[in-house]
Parts: C-alpha cells; structure tokens; sequence
C-alpha cells in the first residue's frame, strides 16, 4: 500500500492529558478516530492491525469450535429471562429516535452487551439429545457497554469487537475438561499476538455475575492495567487481588510487655488515619471492625488489622452470607451503643457474630474501638481484654507485601491488564432457558456450559501500552500493519521498483510516496512503528538501508539479501 | 469442514407461509438462524457465504478507496446538524436499559442507518487542501434500521451488513469522473459473485433523501424483489419505476364522433372502479383529476388516464416545487364548489395552475368529474368542453405497456431486486458540517461527495431467490461455503483419505461424516448447494462419483482426474 492512498495524517497535537497512552499514539498516528468518549472508528492502519488480529484468533478458535455471527438486536424476553435485563449496569436499548420513526415501528430491543441470552435459547434448538454434545461455537462481534468512564483508550470502548466463544456439556466434569483444553488454546492465541509467557499469567478471578465459582483471566503486566495480580513466586500460581488469599506480614511483638489498657477520648476521631495522628501509633496498631447484616438478618462483626481493607467477597463466603451490607448506624448504635466511628470487639451482643482476619493475631497493645461514643481503647491484649477466638480468617483484599498462606512466600504483585477471560457458566443460562438434553436413559438433565472472551480492539490497546516507545508505536511481526515501511529520499523510480519487487515476493510493504521532508517521513515511520525500516537515497547507492523498528543498527543491503531476510 | 463440526442441523418444517423463499431455505439448511422478524443470525455454513461476499467486495473497493471501520453509535448531535435525527423514519437511538445502568451513565446515543453523518466531519478533519482530493473511504459494517415490515428475509432486515464508500471531490466535474469509475467496479463485483450482465441493470433512480438529481441503482431480475424497472430494448438504457418517462399507450378515437356532453348524477361513486361499473365505460375513457397544494401555497390541478397513478415526485419537478401535498376537503369544497370526489377541470378558478398528462391527449367522449356535488361529466372533448391544453406533460407512474417517449418503444418491464445503489451527494453533507477546502488562489469552496452501497447480507438473500431450485440452494463457485461436498456411503476411510487429499490440493471441500441414511447426506447436499457433489459407495469402487448440483450428469472418476477438474 502506498501512503498517498490512505486520506488520513499523522498528528502532533494529540493531548497526553485527555488521552490515555495508546489512545493518544494511536491517535496521532492517524490509526484511529475518536468518535466520542470510549467510540473509536478503525482508519486504514488500525484496521488491519484489528484484522489481523482477528485472523490469529479465529484460526485458533476453528480448532475448538464453529463460527457464528449473532446480531447485536436482541428480542427484551431473553433479557428478562436471566433477570438481567435489569441488573447488568452498562446495558442498552433502543427506541426509535424520532416521531415518525415511532409510528412506523414502536418496538425496543436489547443492545447485547454479551450473549449468553442469545446463544443458549439458538443452539438448543438443534442440539437435545446427549449425541450431539459436547459442541462450541464462536464470533468475532461488536459489544454494546455504555461505560460510565472510558477514559482508556481501547483498553475500556463503550463499542468494541469482542471475540465470545460458548461451550455445551453434559455434564461439569466434561466442561472442566473442555475448559483446560480452552486455556492452551489462549496460550496459542496469546504466543501469535505477540504477549511472552514470561509476564503473561492465568489468573484464577471471581466469577463475576456469572457463578459463585472462580473464572480465570489471562492477565499481563501493563502499566496502564486496571488490574493487579499476586503470584506466587514458586509456583507460578496467580490471583486476582479480589481472590487472592493474603497473610499479613508478621507483627512479633511477643518480647513487648502487655501496657494498661487505656480509654482515649478523641470526639470526631473516626478512622485509621486520624487514630494514627492522634494517639501517635502506626496504623498496624490500629483495628478496623465495621458491622455488616447479611440476608438472614444476621449481624456479623468483622476486624482486621487497621492498615487493611475488608473484602466483603471474602467475608461473604466465611460467613455463609448470600449478601452482605454495611449495618445502618441505628443498627450500629442499638448493637454498640455509641455512634458510628468506635466500633469495636468489646461487650459485644451475643446475636452479634464475631469474624477476626488473621492479621489480627500475634499483635499486642493495639488500638480499638471502644463501643462508647467517642472513646477509642488503646494497649489492647488478648487474653486480658479481648477473648482469643478459636479461629482466625482470611478475608482482607491482599496487598503488596503479603504472604500466600500455604507457602508463607512474599507474593511478586504486578500491575496488569486483562486480555482474556473464560467462565465456567456450569447451569446458570441453561436453567433460565430450561435447556435439558436427553441421556442415554431418556433422562431429562441440565446443560452445562462456559463462556470465553478475548477482546480484539482491547488486545491492540494493550500492545500498544505494552511495547510502544517515546518515538512511536511498536507492533510484533505478527499484527504490524505491514512488515516494510519503505521510504524513498528522491529515489522515486527506484523505489516503486523495490516496491513492486517486493510485492510480487509476497512481502506485505508499505509505501512512503508523499513529497514531504525526509525528517517527516522517518518519523512517521518511527510512529507507524512496521517492524523493518527500508530507505533508500542518494546514500544508499544500489544497495538499501535496513533497520529493525526495536534496534538501532542500520544496514546496508541488496534487493535479493533483504528478500531473503524478509523470506526467513 | 467436517459436518459433525457444525451443531446445526437441517430442518424440515420451516413455514413457506411465514417465510420468503430464501429465509426458508437458508433456515432449512441451517445457514441462518432467525432472533427476531428482520433480524438474523448467521450460522457457519451460512457465515462463511457471507464472507465470501465480503471478500469480492473488498478486493474491488480496495481498488479505489482506503478500508476503514466507523462505529455504530453515533453522537446525536450529528444527526441533528443534517436535521436526519427527526426525518429518518427507521432510526433508532439507545437508552440505558435499566436504572442501575442509568443512574451509571444515561447518555443516549444514535444507532447508525447510515454514515453519512459520521463519515463527513471525521475526514473532514484531515482533509482540507485541495491537494488532500480527490479521496474515498469505505467500511463493510452492521447498520441497523427498525423497518416497520422485515418480511424478505434477508432482502430487508433490521440489522444487516453493508459496504458504504463515499467519495470527496473538489468539482462536480470530479465526482461525476469518480462516479462513472465506480460504475466499472460495481460491475466487476457483480460479475464476480455470479449475477449476469444480461439481466441485471443499471437503473436510473430517484435521488431519495439524499438529492433532487437521480441517483443509480444496480437492480437485478428477481421475482422477490421489491422494485418495477423499464427497459428500453434499444438502448438498454432502464429506468425505476418512480422516474421512469412513459407515454400512455396511444388511444385513437379520431373515427368517434363527438357525443353531446352529459351529466349525470351518481351519488356515492367515487373513483375509477365504481365510475367503470356506473356508467359502463372503460378505465381507459375515466379520468383521474387531483388537487394539491405547494410549499408557496400555489393550487395545482393535475389530471390523467383515470387507470393511472399520478407520480408526486414528476408532478413536483413539473411545476416547480419543492413539496406538494394533496389539498384537504374544505380546499376541494372552496376551489371547485363541490364535495371530494367530482372534482374536474371545468370552470376553476384562475387561481389554479392545470396540468394534464399526455395520457389526457387524443381521447374523445371522455369522463370528467362535474365538480359539482354527486356529479360526473360523460363524453366530454377537447376544444368543445375543454380547452386544449397548451402542452401535456408526463407525470404518471409508468405502467406495463407504456412506452419510452423518446422512441415510441413499449418497454421491457422487470420485477427486480436492487442490489447496490450509487448517490451523487453533491454538497448536502459537506454544506451541513461546513466542510470546505481551500483551493489553489486561497479560496474556500464547498467539497462534493458521493455515497455508493452494497448490502452482502441482501446480495446473500438474492442470489437464493434468484438460482434457487426446488431441491434446495444452488450457489455461484465464487461464494459458496464449499466447492466440493463429500459424502460416504459406508467407505468412511476412503473418505477420510479423499477428504484430506483435496484439502492438502487447496481444494475447499465439506465432507458429511454423520451416520446418517445415503437419503439424508443426498437431499442434504441438494439443500446445501455446493458446486460439487462427490460421493463414494459400494458402487463406485476405487472411483468417485462427481456431479454438478446444477445437471443431472454423474460422471465416476479418479481422484486425479478430479484434481485436475477443480484446479481449472
């Protein structure tokens, strides 16, 4: 392709304040338009990058399932079915947008934001019996999600193409077995688009809204993540910070001397940093116990340490909770006493259930809330004030310089980004739907299913954040638009030669033939970022320069040594 | 393909009542999979026809415009600047879909019909000089238009592909160069995915939302489709039915002698079919007579061949307005005295501009509404009753029959289905985003635009229509899903060996590996309407048998000889 066919130019004033980083080089590279927040439009450049990126992926999905195309329209029942038509936060519809468009057609659709609600009731049409299990289809699609912030590039688009592949089982353990199939499949996936096994990681994640099992997500290290990972360093194993299960760093405090305990009046001292200020103590001294009611109407009293942040999700299963919510402060003051701010351990009701994180343990003199409004105890002992509970628990969200429990290894904690994610759905859907296949015995029995998502626009985001330089983007051989950027310096004639030399040997080249400087067009090709640099001059002689976009070395070489190269 | 990698299965109750003949059978085989009326998905077999599709118009519109991938939301704002935000009667716009998401964001957005709107001010962004022209873009992307009837299958759908260029100009001069070019590509494409030049047509067409002028359209012999064209055998040259000119066939009465002019009373007897009936006439001898109003309020009286349409849109250019509409009932009761439905062209005011059809001329004893109340004239005449008009025009809509004013001869008249469509914007869009160019004195002048489309879903949904048969679907080599279809008749390791020899030889082939009856595999691969039909058996020995899905021939051949076939 020659440059003068694309009608769209390089910027240099696209903000670093309004754009994420790969919004922003993508951007001014002319490889996307921003249509509105979180709404790109895919120019010449970008779109192929995009597209080559869906060919990996669909070559690799072929293997473990056919190709569908379902449409974004989606009939409103099938979202109310699952109930979440209205619990799915990002979700749309549509309406007809003007009067007239009202009377010739009143009639509201669900935008699909995924679809679990579209594929289970269509494959069960065709697929009852035990016979035609297990099956699995794919697409590559676009996904409706209005995003309240999209601030990320293609990292987070309220429109973007999703690549959601179903599977269908008889039975969990066939699902299990299809799902570590799937994962190897990812790798492959994930090796061709240019990610190393080496900063890539499977993560075990929440289920989401999906399941109340764990999901796993393919996640690598990427600065502009919106995630963060624990592993294990020894094992490999890694998590999601919402599952990861943490032990606190050590506090031996066992040669220190039990101290009086003391009430401190501190009116309007509410929280750790405050109590750190006031009584002069590191916030590990401190406790943090808030109330929550769960759907049984159980008060359950839950403490760690005060540097720590409770994760309900955590505390949810230790407790046997369906849902958790923070008690109101009416509720605090009926069961506390005092006003909302000093809660803590002490005198507490017997309806009340305790839940003390293992951070708490082996601490001594440490601060708490007394149950008395505005008084907050200080050199705090169990044994002496407080009761040793039979049990610690783990239910802090981890955070770096904590340990894996069973290892007591230091986690490494990175920061990452999602690229993939696959969901053990087990009966979810199928049950909404009443999709039953039949058994050998003519038994009625639920489906089991799981989904798998990769997201090709947001893979490309992520290349970008992950590999592009001061001086531009940087695409593996694999997605780069094309491979040769080719640059002629009042070398017309010779470089259409070299252009349509390389055409006809099958090297996938971009041109440069705009009548602009040279310094414009070794930047450009810096911020296009193809993987080889082919220029020649009045310089270069017969022979043409090579230069790899990673390295700085320049060489010197003839038609036939770089087709070779090329050719390897 | 294996079809045991499909979990689809053919289908034998699809309804021809509720469906079109290519819903019917492209759900039958399985191809697509219908959510909702209008709205489709498209299942393997189906999608990879689909894709095909796409390619050949890609690599012809590569040809001439940069590939790019705009987004189906869309700021309302742009819709409002063209005023197509409250005139598109198929638009629709999102909401969020529930209160959870609304409280989160409740942004709405337009769901794009088209991209006019889009495509305008984002290349209107890099392109502005002279220099920058003449350019064009195109997408193959999902629109979305609530029809109110989606009754053709894949012909009219609510979500559907299309391939949308559009092209920029500095000259009314260079878009009609580029427009006429583009004319050259449409055909290669049409050529390419198997429509024949001798019955498929280039149509003169009216301009829609889009222009006064006419637009083009590529419409093809179909009996499904929605369209009337008129060719004349002469030239070629062909027309839609809305802006095609016609002279009425010729009615020669100078033998008649005039009769005397007669009223007579006929309360009740409103239009052509009850005055044929009342007063034993033909259609022919009736004459249709409508008042309207234009935008400067002018009345317009227009009067045809009673077994004639009055076309608006001729009438409208005829006399030189911008909108008409029919005058209400106090109008009619205020210029003619009489109630609606007698109205003639006697005694109108002089208020009122006359316009008569040239199907009006050389009629004898005609009828006419009396414009008095219950009151028609019979054997009314020109110069006697009526003055001769100075000049007739042509403003009815062309029937069968009717013949090309310019050479008298009676048109060919098709049913036909239109499968793409040109449009010379001029500068509507660039004139409603200001888009301006700067040219070589400094000057800024307004760009013109062009707009050509295709729909592949539709192109899909009309060659069914078109090569269909009654044992199923027949595709062009170029677009179907596979060229050979294999099947084995207890011989599944010959098979095996086949299957993989033909695709190790680059040949696409499908190879039905179900146990299922020879009956089933045999009117499955009618159905399916692959090119070729390869089937091993007992029979065949170390042979194979090949037939064409469009003859009856069986011919048993080696699988050298069939290698040698298909590489042809």
């Amino acid at each position: 392709m020659k440059y003068s066919h694309i009608p769209f130019k390089t910027s240099k004033t696209i903000s670093s304040e309004l754009h994420s980083k790969n919004a922003k080089l993508l951007l001014q590279a002319g490889f996307i338009h921003q249509e509105m927040a979180g709404v790109y439009t895919f120019l010449t450049l970008g779109l192929r990058v995009l597209e080559k990126i869906n060919k990996i992926i669909k070559e690799e999905m072929d293997t473990i399932a056919a190709e569908i195309q379902m449409t974004s329209l989606a009939p409103i029942e099938i979202w109310e079915k699952t109930g979440r038509k209205h619990s799915v936060d990002v979700l749309m519809k549509t309406l007809p947008a003007n009067e007239k468009a009202k009377l010739k057609n009143d009639s509201e659709y669900v935008l699909g934001s995924t679809h679990e609600e579209m594929v289970t009731p269509l494959v069960m049409e065709f697929n009852r019996s035990y016979k035609d299990f297990p099956f699995a289809v794919y697409q590559i699609q676009t996904k409706f999600r209005n995003e309240p912030r999209a601030k990320s590039g293609l990292l987070r688009c309220r429109e973007f193409l999703m690549k959601d592949l179903y599977s269908f089982h008889t039975s969990e353990e066939d699902l299990r077995k299809y799902y570590e199939i799937s994962k190897e499949v990812y790798w492959r996936v994930f090796d061709r688009l240019g990610f190393s096994r080496q900063d890539t990681f499977i993560t075990l994640a929440s289920g989401g809204d999906f399941t109340k099992d764990y999901s796993h997500e393919f996640q690598t290290v990427c600065d502009a993540g919106e995630d963060i990972v624990f592993r294990v360093p020894s094992t490999g194993l890694t998590f999601n910070r919402e599952v990861a299960p943490s032990k606190a760093p050590t506090m031996d405090q066992s040669n220190e001397e039990m101290k009086p305990l003391e009430e401190v009046e501190g009116k309007g001292v509410i929280g750790v940093n405050d109590l750190v200020k006031f009584l002069g103590i590191t916030a590990e001294q401190t406790t943090k116990t808030l109330l929550f009611e769960n759907e049984k109407g159980e008060i359950i009293a839950a403490a760690v340490r005060g540097n720590y942040e409770i994760n309900e999700e955590k505390l949810r299963k230790i407790s046997h909770s369906e849902t958790l919510k923070l008690t109101s402060a009416e509720t605090v003051k009926r069961i506390t006493g005092a006003e909302i701010g000093y809660v803590g351990l002490f005198n507490l009701p017997s309806e009340v259930k305790i839940y003390m994180d293992e951070s708490m343990k082996d601490r001594r003199n440490f601060e708490m809330g007394a149950n008395k409004t505005f008084i907050h105890c200080r050199n705090v002992n169990f044994g002496r004030d407080l009761p040793l509970p039979e049990k610690f628990y783990d239910f802090k969200t981890a955070k770096q310089g904590d340990m894996y429990p069973e290892t007591g290894e230091i986690y490494e904690v990175y920061k990452t980004a999602e690229i993939g994610n696959i969901f053990p759905l087990n009966t979810k859907f199928s049950k909404a739907f009443g999709y039953m296949f039949t058994n050998e015995k003519g038994e009625q029995l639920p489906v089991y299913m799981g989904s798998y998502g990769i997201g090709p626009s947001r893979i490309m985001g992520v290349l970008v954040e992950k590999y592009a330089d001061e001086k531009g983007l940087v695409w593996p051989d694999s997605i780069a638009p094309f491979v040769v950027h080719l640059i002629s310096i009042n070398k017309n004639e010779q470089a259409e030669i070299i252009y349509k030399t390389l055409q006809k040997n099958g090297i996938e080249v971009f041109y440069d033939d705009r009548d602009v400087s040279a310094g414009q067009k070794f930047a450009d090709a810096d911020l296009f970022g193809m993987p080889i640099r082919l220029v020649i001059s009045g310089k270069t002689g017969e022979k043409i320069e090579w230069k790899k976009r990673t390295e700085e070395k320049i060489e010197l070489l003839t038609i036939d040594e770089i087709l070779q190269k090329l050719q390897k």
